[in-house]
This record gives C-alpha cells, sequence and structure tokens, in this order.
C-alpha cells in the first residue's frame, strides 16, 4: 500500500452526486468515510479484490464527495434515519460524522424543472457545470465523476432533438423549451464540466445519442445504465447457466416488495415503467421467453429491504420441468452503495488513460448497459478484469 | 450436418453403463433413442448446443448401449415404472420400447462381490472387460465409453496398493484378497478393454491413484467425479458471483429430500458420507466459509423428485447482511441422463484424439472434478469450450 | 355404510354445473364416478370424515351429473386434455370414461348474452330452468344442486333494480334490457327451477340482494361465494393464527401464477378485478392491515399448476419482526373440484331439511362468505361441523 | 383500566426465572419494564388480548423479577450483547437499566450438579426454595410463579424414583445419589416453595411423575411443556387445517438454522434429541405420517434469528399432489419473552383461584403438553379462552 505521506502526494478524485442527499449517496459516503478511516473492510467492493486493487485506481481516502440534490434534509440526517432503521451500524455513523458534515457542505440546488420557468436549459446546466468545476478547483481535484443517483423518472418522449447534437444544442438555448428530462440535463453538466459520468438509474440521463455523441467528442468517459444490485443481477447471474446446460428457461416471473423511499418513487406507475423494462430487457436476451411477468410493490413497513422471489419454470430433458424459486433479501442501499464507489474509481481510471464515451466494459454494473449487449454476469466479470489490466497499463498507473 | 447414408458409414460408437438397469441409465437410453428417432429434442444436452455441435461428436444416432448390472429388472420394466411415477412420458416409452429392449439384450451380469468369493479380483476384472470388448467386436463399434452410474458405496478404507500401481495387480492376482471396492473393478475392467470411463458417482471408480495411473499408461480418456446435477451445480453457479462482487459468504446451509431407490440408498448412514463430502468440498473452496451444514433425507413419497433447499447467509457493506434462499425441484434422473450422453460422446472425441488419463476440462460435469481445483461453473463451462474446439481439432474432426 | 339393493330405493341427487365442460367440473366429475366405483378414495372431501360422513348425505353414487355450458368441447375431450397436462391419471379416465359421456349428454347450451338479443332474460331464465327440470324429471331425482363453475365476470355496475325484487321481475321481462350478468341469469335459473344453489366463481351470480330475497322466498337454500380452495384458504388458516398470539400483522403480499383456462381469463384486467377483491376481503377484515398487495399472473407453461407465494411481514414483542413465507403449489381444478362435490352434498342436506336463503356456515368453502363475516377457517370448520349435526337432525336423517 | 392508587394496594406477583440470565429471561425483563413503564405496546402477548385482558390477571406493573442462574453474567450485560446483535432496540434498553439492574440483583447462584457434591439433591432443593420463599417476602408478593428457561438437558434415563413419589423423597435425602436432572431439582423447590410452576425447555422439569404428583399434592398449578414459539407452533396450525380439508399429509420435512447459545447447545447430539423428539411428537400425532425428518443446525453467524423451512407434501383429490413450502424468520427470544409473561399472569390466576397440577387448557403455550393430548392451535386457543374465563370467575376476580 502507499503510505500516508505518498498520500499527501497523490492526485485527489471527486465523486459528485446527483441525488446527494438520498439513501444510496450518504451510504456510500458513510461506507467511503469508515473504509478510508479503517472502521470497516471494504465488503461489497469489486475494486477491492485483485486485480483491480493493484490496478491503480484511486485510493478510498483519496475520494471527495460532493453532489446536487433537491431536498433541504442533510445527509446527516438521513444518516441518522438510516440508523434508527436498523440499516447503518451507529457506531458508524459516530465514526463518519465529521466526513458527512463535510460532504454536505459540499451539496448544491439541483435542478427541479418547474421552479426554473424562466431559464433555458442551457443556462441551467451551466449553473449545474460551474458547480462541479468550483468543487474541482476548491477542493484540488485531478478529475471529477459525477454519479446519478435521482429518483427515477418516468420514460421519455423521443423528440428529433435526442439523436442530432446540433438540433440539441440549438433547443437548449431555447428558454421557451424544456427537451430534455432532468437527469439528461446533469448528464450534459456533467459533459461541459469535462468530468466522467456515470447513471446509476433507469433514467434517461446521458442515454440519449446526442448526448452520448457529446461525451465521446468532448473526451468523458461514460457507463451506464441503472444499477444491477440484487435481483436482476441474480438473474443475469443464472440465466447463462441454464443456458449453458442445454435447458430451456419457459418462464421467469418475479416479484420485489420494498418500502423506503425507493419503494414510493415506484408505487407511481409511470416511474415503474422505467424500471420494469430495464429489469426485463437483459433477462429476455439471455433466455429467449417472453413469460417474464414482474411486479414491484410498495410495502412501507419493510423500509429500505427489499425482498425478491423469482420463479423460474424450466423444461429439461425429454420434456421434464424443472422449478428454481429464488428469495433474495438485502438492504438495497447497502447493495448500491459499494458499487457506487467502483464505478467513481474505474471512471477515474478511464478518464486519466484518455477513454472517452459508453464503455461497454463496466456493463458488469448495470441491468441495461450502454454499448454493450452482454447481460452475462460471469462473462461481464471477466471482460472487467481485462479491460481493467488494459486500461490501467494504457494509463501508465 | 451429416446425410443418413453418409451415417451409414460413419463410426458407432458404445456406450457401456455399470448400473445399466439403474434409472439413470434407463432415462438415458430411453432419451437417445427418442433423441435419434426425431421424438424428441436434445434439451438438456450441453453438446447439443455450439460450439459442441458442429465438433464432430459422434451423432446420438450413433451411440449403441449395453451395460452391466446386478439387477435381474429389466431396463424396460424400470421404464415402466419410470411412466407410472410421472417421469417418463407414456408416448416416449412406447416410441422407444424396441430400442429398449436391444439394450437390455446387451446388459450382462455385474459384480457382486459377495458372490464371488472363489476367484481373484483381476479374474472379475478380465471377465467384465470381456464382455466390453465382446460388446463392442458383436456391435462393430470403434470404441465404448464406460459410464459408472451404480449406486453410492461408502467410503474406502485407504491401502497403500491404492497408491501404487504395481502392488495393485499384484494384490488383484490373489484370489484371498479384495483390495478395491466393487466400482474401482469396473473401472480397472475398462482400463483392460482400453475404454474410456466416466465417473458419475461418489464412490472410489478411477479416482485412485493407482488406476489413474494405469488408464494414464494404457492410453484411456477418464472423467469424474459424482456428477454435478442440481443443487451442487447451482452452489458453484451462485458462489463465484458473491466472490466477483466482493461479498462475503458466512454459511450456506442446504437440505436435500429425496425418494426413490437413491434416497433409499442414501438413507445409509455410510453411503451417505461419500455423497456429503463430495457435495461440500467444491463450496468450501469457493467461499471459504466452513459453515456449510447439509443433509440428504429419505422422503420416499417424493419418488424421484428431489427438493433442495439453501439458505445462503452473505455479508455485505458495512456489515450488512443479505440472505438468499434458493428452492430446487426437478427429476433427477432428468437432470443426469443428458450429462451422461454428454460425456460418452465427449469422451469419445477425447479417445479418438488421443488424450489418456484424466480430462480436467470435463470438470463442468463433476461436483469433485479429478485433476482440477476449478469448481466455478461458468469458468468450467468456458474451460470446456476451449478443449473441444482445441481436441476437435486435434482429432481432425 | 349402505347396502346396494337399500341404495337402489335411495333418492337420487343432481348437480347441475353452470360451465359443465370446464376442468373444474370435468374433474368433480371423474371423481366423483371414480369414488362411486371404488376406484379411488375421497381424499380432499370434506364431507368424507366425521361428523359428516354419518349424517346422511346424499351417497357419491347417488350424485347425477348434468348442466350447462356454451362451449362444445364435450367432458370426455376435456378430461382427455387434462390426462396429457399430467393432472388426471390415465387409468381414471379409462375407468370414468362411461360416466362422463353420460354426463355430458345432460348439459345442455348456457346463456351466451351476445347470441340472445331478441328474447328477455325471463325468457332465458325460463329456458335454462326447463332443462333444469327436466334432467330432474328424466333421471327420478329428488331434488337438483346447481353449482355455478362458470368463468370469472368483471365486477357489475350496480343497478336499482339489483336491489328490489318487484323491479328486477320487471325489468327481466322487458326484451330491450339486460339488467343482470349471465351469472345471475343461471342463479335466477335455480330459483325458479326449485334447485338449491352454490356459487364457486367471483361473478355476482345470486349475490344480488334481489336474487338473494327471492331465493329465500321460494324456499332455495343457497351458498357463496368464489370457492376457497388454496391461498386464500392458507391465509385464512394463518392470519387468525397470529391474532391468536397476539402478533400484528403489518403487511402481507402475494403473488399467483397460474396457466390454463383460469390463467387466460385472469390475464384480462376486468376479470381478475372481481378476483382480486374477493380474495383480499378477508385477508384485511383478520388483519386490519390494507398493505396487501397481490397479483393473479398468466403463465401459460405451467398449465393448471397454481404457485403462490406469499410473503407476510409481522411485528412482534419490543417491535421485532417476523417474517412468514409460503409457498403453494397445486393442481387448481384439484383442489376446487372435491370442494363442489362436497357443497352439492350439504345443499341437498340443507333443501331437505327446508332451509331456505344463504346459508352462513357454508362459508367456510368461500373465499367471501354469503351473511357472514367469519373468514377463520378453524372458526369456520366448528361452525360446519355443528350445523351439519344440527341440520342432519332436522332432516330426520 | 385501574388506575394508579388503586395499583399500590394490588397485589404484587413474582416471576422466578432459572437460567434468568439468558437471552429469553433479559428479553422477557426488559419487555416487562417496557411495557409496564409504556414505552412499548404488549405486542406478542396472548393475555393482552381479550377475553384475557378483563380477566383479572395481575398487571404487567405488578410483576417482579427475579431467579437463578449459574452465569456471572449480570441480565444488564446479556441486554447489552442483545442490543448489539441488533435484536433489542437501544432505546429500550435506555429506558429499561434500572428494572434490569433491580431484577438482577435478586438473582441467585443456581443448582451446577458438578459443583455440589457433597450435600444431598434434598439439600440443594431446599436452598433454591430458600431462596424463592426470601425474594417472596422480601418483596412483599402474593405469590410466585417460577419459569424455567435453562438450557435444554439431554434426555434423562428412567429411574423407578420417578415413578414413585415416597421413593422418590427417600432417594433425594441421600448424599451418595443424584436420581434427579437439574431441571427437575428446581421444579421440586418450586413446590417446597410452594410456587406455581412452568417448564419452557424440553428438559424434565416437572415432567416426572413423582414430581406432577408432589405438585398435585401440595396444591400448586403447573403447566409444560417446552415452549410452541415458531415452526413447532406454525405446524400445529397448518396440520390441523389439512386435516379439516379431508387432505392427507404424506411427509413433513424441515430445517432449523439458528446461532446464539441456543445454537450451540443444540450443536450437541445429546441435547437436540429432547428437542427433536418434542418437535415431532405434535406433529405425528396431528397427520398420521411418520415421514418427518427434521434438523436443527448451528450456524454461529445468524446470531439470535433462527430460520426454519419447512415442506409438506400432501395427497389431495386422485391422487394429485400438492406442496406448501414455508420458511419463517424470527428472533427466537422475541418469540419466546411475551409467552413466558403470559404463563406467569395465567399461572397466578390458576394459583389464586385453587387450581394445582398440571393445567390442560395451558397447552396453547406447549410443543408437548402435560395432560392433554391437543396439538391443535386453534382447539388450544378456544380451550385456553373458556379456561380463563371459567378460572377468572373461581377466583372472583
Amino acid at each position: 500500500m502507499h503510505d500516508a505521506s505518498a498520500r499527501q502526494h497523490a492526485e485527489r478524485t471527486g465523486i459528485w452526486f446527483v441525488g446527494a442527499r438520498g439513501s444510496v449517496a450518504t451510504t456510500a459516503t458513510v461506507g467511503l468515510a469508515a473504509i478510508a478511516g479503517g472502521q470497516a473492510p471494504p465488503t461489497g467492493c469489486v475494486t477491492a479484490r485483485e486485480p483491480f486493487a493493484s490496478a491503480g485506481l484511486p485510493e478510498f481516502a483519496d475520494l471527495v464527495v460532493g453532489g446536487h440534490d433537491i431536498s433541504a434534509v442533510t445527509m446527516t440526517k438521513r444518516a441518522e434515519h438510516l440508523v434508527e432503521t436498523g440499516m447503518i451500524p451507529p457506531r458508524l455513523l459516530a465514526a463518519t460524522h465529521d466526513a458527512l458534515e463535510q460532504a454536505d457542505a459540499e451539496v448544491r440546488p439541483g435542478y427541479a424543472p418547474d421552479h426554473e420557468d424562466a431559464v433555458s436549459q442551457q443556462q441551467v446546466a451551466e449553473r449545474l457545470a460551474a458547480d462541479i468545476a468550483s468543487f474541482r478547483d476548491r477542493n484540488g481535484l485531478a478529475r471529477v465523476v459525477v454519479v446519478d443517483l435521482s429518483s427515477t423518472e418516468p420514460p421519455v418522449a423521443p423528440l428529433p432533438e435526442h439523436d442530432d447534437p446540433a438540433a440539441l444544442l440549438a433547443a437548449l438555448a431555447d428558454p421557451d423549451r424544456a427537451v430534455l428530462p432532468a437527469s439528461s440535463v446533469s448528464a450534459y453538466a456533467a459533459v461541459l464540466a469535462g468530468a466522467a459520468y456515470a447513471c446509476f438509474t433507469p433514467s434517461a440521463g446521458m442515454g440519449l445519442p446526442a448526448l452520448t455523441a457529446l461525451a465521446r467528442e468532448r473526451g468523458v468517459p461514460v457507463a451506464g445504465q441503472d444499477g444491477k444490485t440484487g435481483q436482476t443481477w441474480l438473474r443475469t447471474v443464472l440465466a447463462p447457466a441454464f443456458a449453458a446446460r442445454g435447458l430451456r428457461v419457459l418462464s421467469w416471473s418475479g416479484t420485489n416488495l420494498l418500502g423506503g423511499g425507493d419503494g414510493a418513487t415506484l408505487a407511481d406507475p409511470d416511474a415503474v415503467r422505467s424500471k420494469l423494462a430495464t429489469k426485463t430487457r437483459g433477462l429476455t436476451a439471455l433466455t429467449g421467453s417472453e413469460t417474464t411477468p414482474l411486479h414491484i410493490d410498495n410495502v412501507p413497513d419493510l423500509g429500505d429491504v427489499k425482498v425478491a422471489w423469482d420463479h423460474v419454470h424450466v423444461e429439461g430433458f425429454l420434456g421434464s420441468r424443472i422449478t428454481l424459486q429464488t428469495t433474495w433479501t438485502a438492504h438495497d442501499s447497502m447493495l448500491a452503495a459499494p458499487l457506487v464507489l467502483d464505478l467513481a474509481r474505474l471512471l477515474a481510471l478511464a478518464h486519466t488513460a484518455g477513454v472517452s464515451g459508453p464503455v461497454p466494459e463496466l456493463g458488469f454494473f448495470f441491468k441495461d448497459p450502454w454499448s454493450s449487449d452482454v447481460h452475462d454476469a460471469a462473462a461481464q466479470a471477466v471482460a472487467l478484469e481485462d479491460w481493467v489490466r488494459r486500461t490501467s497499463a494504457q494509463a501508465g498507473a
């Protein structure tokens, strides 16, 4: 490992959370401080194991947190709430209290479309980009990675501007138009600020072709979309295994129960459509089966715990039937938070190495990977390991 | 594909089942005839998909079945019983009746240690080898693959002869000694007959070092051990996936319920010890956890259905806990039978290509792979695909 | 038991199925014949145990089947299909073939609203009632019990006529109006024919107040509604047990997967609303919890098998949490059919004893019992036993 | 409710825990103080609902705790540990700290057979009884209820003295003999002290016929045995429901995973035999099935959480098969503690009303009820409610 004085001189990297005061960002910030401070091991972080551990990624202790949010409830308040629900251990909140306060001091007001009618989206994006740049300068950071963790938006109605960078730029300048959803304005702000970008939600974000083109053009690496944390991850582990055995999946039915803020957001039938789409796309690709009924239910008494039940019906030899049922129970934010830290570290490496545009090998982290049609979790793990070795060499790390 | 007239001239390959009148061998024989006859697709056969399908393996229609058994109940009777229990569809029994009768006509009396006191194990093995050779000659077969499907034996008490080929050969010739369990006498007979060999059970079989050495010496490819069909397969799919995510398995607890002949065999505490050992070895290797309680219960009313429940307790980010429970329900023989056909096809290729001794890349099929410490099912699938491409080229297929 | 000659003189009772050619009616008819013929025990029939067995109910051998249906596929064809799917054992179809043909010969065309525009619903009901009366006369039956097993209808829009018998009779006579759904026309026909009546579906049937009043007035006993066969039954077993322990149910979430005709019917969002309403009503009454998300998914590959998963989240001592998960797998028609035979036997007794109108003690059989707010399965069992003793005495049985 | 001044004059009742410093007793003491202090509702207490609530049982605030234990770890320390494992909420420990200290001050050294060789078991019992009497006098208690919560003992080898009170008394006086297990010495001490007694463990306790006879003779009410808290309770809810439907249970297979002290105790194959015997007795009685494989595994990482999986295989109509699987997850001590408080309140009533010897109607609380062969949980609940009404009237409450 690096010794402390060496780290004094190490480059520092910023993580800029869109949705900084939500459960996942708060949990990631607590965790980052606890790992850096030696109060917790980096369990659940992919990048803590080899070949990542020796690939020259930024150290946990060299990551600095800031972000946008439209909520006035501070990260510390949010963390206290997560302690009360039993998710975050009290001793870790005590140990990371100062780090949380520091991070929250770097939080700036996010973009709330309904309250910014008078200005163009270009102006909004410039304001957001300025926040990121100022965070970078103030903290002497080598680079910043923006990670979108904000609430799921409904699917976006397609516009011609979404496919054409020039048309998009023109429309953004028009104060009477709002051609982008909030998540995509944040993504555009990342491009303007020259920051790497990850979309951990099913919202459009950088996924619109015109924005992806801009990211490529301006040299920022991007990755998405929709974090593959629990049930979907499990499905992309199991489905290729059935295929490898020559077994035929007839149907894959599932139910998710969850409470917390995410449960409430997804109780909205519009928002849930985005989520259900990304959740079944990979499964259909892997199995060929179109019978994949899936539900997400808001069960407030479960709090941040998510319970997912899957029933897989499979045809085997001579038409015989196999059933596999899985029940998965986990604190959802505890699954997401370490992957968010992984993405920040890996995108920092990509940025250093000069990678630009979507990084297909980061598909390991996503339900609906950009620029990749690989969903098989084991194949994605191999591809990710190969990529980090290659990119690390390229970066001279 | 090959056309029919080409197949007239194609080499034919024999499958010689040790335990030919049991559920798995009978199911495999019904299935082989149904696939060859076009009454059933080869679902559940790994070798039916690419790259295996075009690797020049023997066609299903070119496989001929025979075997040893100590039971007098014919394969046809066994199949009728499996129809009654609801496992084999009536229409398939009707369609394959003649093929079953033909296969059963090639069944010869197996080795029942208690009834052969007067002769040496060498003499027994020579008798068994002669049965195999005569089957090959009578049917004009290019080669034979022996597959051991007989009932699980208790663990074997180690003897010096098990490690030393010369000492073993000397002891085998002594009519007053019985240094090998029945499964290993069958394995030795395969070597004597120059037949490839697969051990689908947890019994010792070819696994004793002295026998493995003889197989290598005499140029026969062998593979084992203990077919990885259901619960263990699932575990070796899931455990590496947790590791790839940096999650730490704390305990992996399991229960198996099954009836049928296998349930009754494994109700014997001696026999079950062999099984439990092979079932947990890979899991411990993959997870590092020693808390892996496992039970196998004889539940006669379940018949050939096996129900396996697993409870996996995992540590995630910041000490949070994740639980995954899996419930697997399948007809056990329906899982095993297609893999048995795969092994016969793949070992025939290995034999053609001049491979001798244990084939580690066939570890995909086994709970406790010989000459390999890879248990990760996805990694095994990749290795198997690479091997078949290489070996196919080598065989000039 | 009664000897054969005594039975020659025993009263015979008719069962008239609305939906006679569906899975449940066909299964019930096969089962009735198999039980009467000694080819199967009456497992699953409540009335086969004490105190019912000695309460003087009509013997299985004294029940005669007929019914209405709008399908042209005969009961025999339907039964052959159910054999193919693995639900009905082949030997039982062989043993009951003649009985099925006989029953199907008693099937008359049902009421298909779209095809009978020209006549009044009064005329339709009279035609249906005449079919029932003619069945009774032709077979020398002492009485007939009508059991509605037809496909679930969407919820009915309320009309003033549904609450007022006189207004209803007037509206029925008007050929330009169709104030009743098909299920209620069938119920009215039962009243006209003086037949007892059970509603095994969530459709309106006799449940409209005006029809219930007519049933009471004309002296026919009726029972409903929506057979409590699997998941709902299980819930009404478990929920009172939690209450007896002072434990507080926070949420009860469930999913049903099923194929077959029922799966297809319930894939219609209108029809499923009726079903979901009756399924959650009792649960809410028993637990006080309003968090009861429930889904029914059409999974065609499951055929007639129904899989129901429930997740119960419970508060215990000092705010601690308990979870109970249940997974129920059964052939749905095999659960319903014996209860249908039970209802026919019990309503025949009620009719003999002069009971008229809704019988609350038959609530044991229903998701949404008429004239009763008892949902607790154990309490319902006790009430049913008391009732059969009382009514049996009253009937002089 | 009673007002505070009335309670000043109310009789106070003692609860004397054998095993006072274990998890269950500590949890019960925390809970008692929290309920009495209004910091927690009495969720999970059967006696908090009607008809118990108005049956004149001692108020929670009028119960005083003391007990025996062989451990030197105080109740406060134990409670702190239970807070750390996440079972007891921190705020409740803070609120009940003084009550715990007070209770622990009433704990006296229990009977540790290996350390008391020189004295007779009569002398030991007298010492224990004197502790109870002194607790009663010191606190001005109207009566004391002893509740055995100590670790499960291995099954006891039968002796003639266990059946004959006179012979037992003679043997107890002999310093060279130790005819009773520790749990039975504690039970005998309760009789000597004139205290009511409940056996919440599978150990022999008061269950030996000679001790039961003494209890009856000396006028103390007793109840046992082995608290029916989780899996077994669930089984006795479900099994009678299957029977009421005429369905036939073929096999009922189960597994328990648990950590904590109880997990470690039951990892001892001798101790677990006692437990497995009481756990399957009721099930066999209720179902008639002898196929009831059951396991208890020590999984230390689960802590006080217990996970129980059951697989029920049932025969339905026409030989069709039904499977029900249940997965139960709960903090074991949180299930037991409220029932322990219930038993103390109910046995105090029984004592007041002059009931002596085993109370069969308290069978609701036990896996293996004394003087009763009723296991059906719903029937037990009805019997318990009837009993409390009767006994309350008898006690003039």
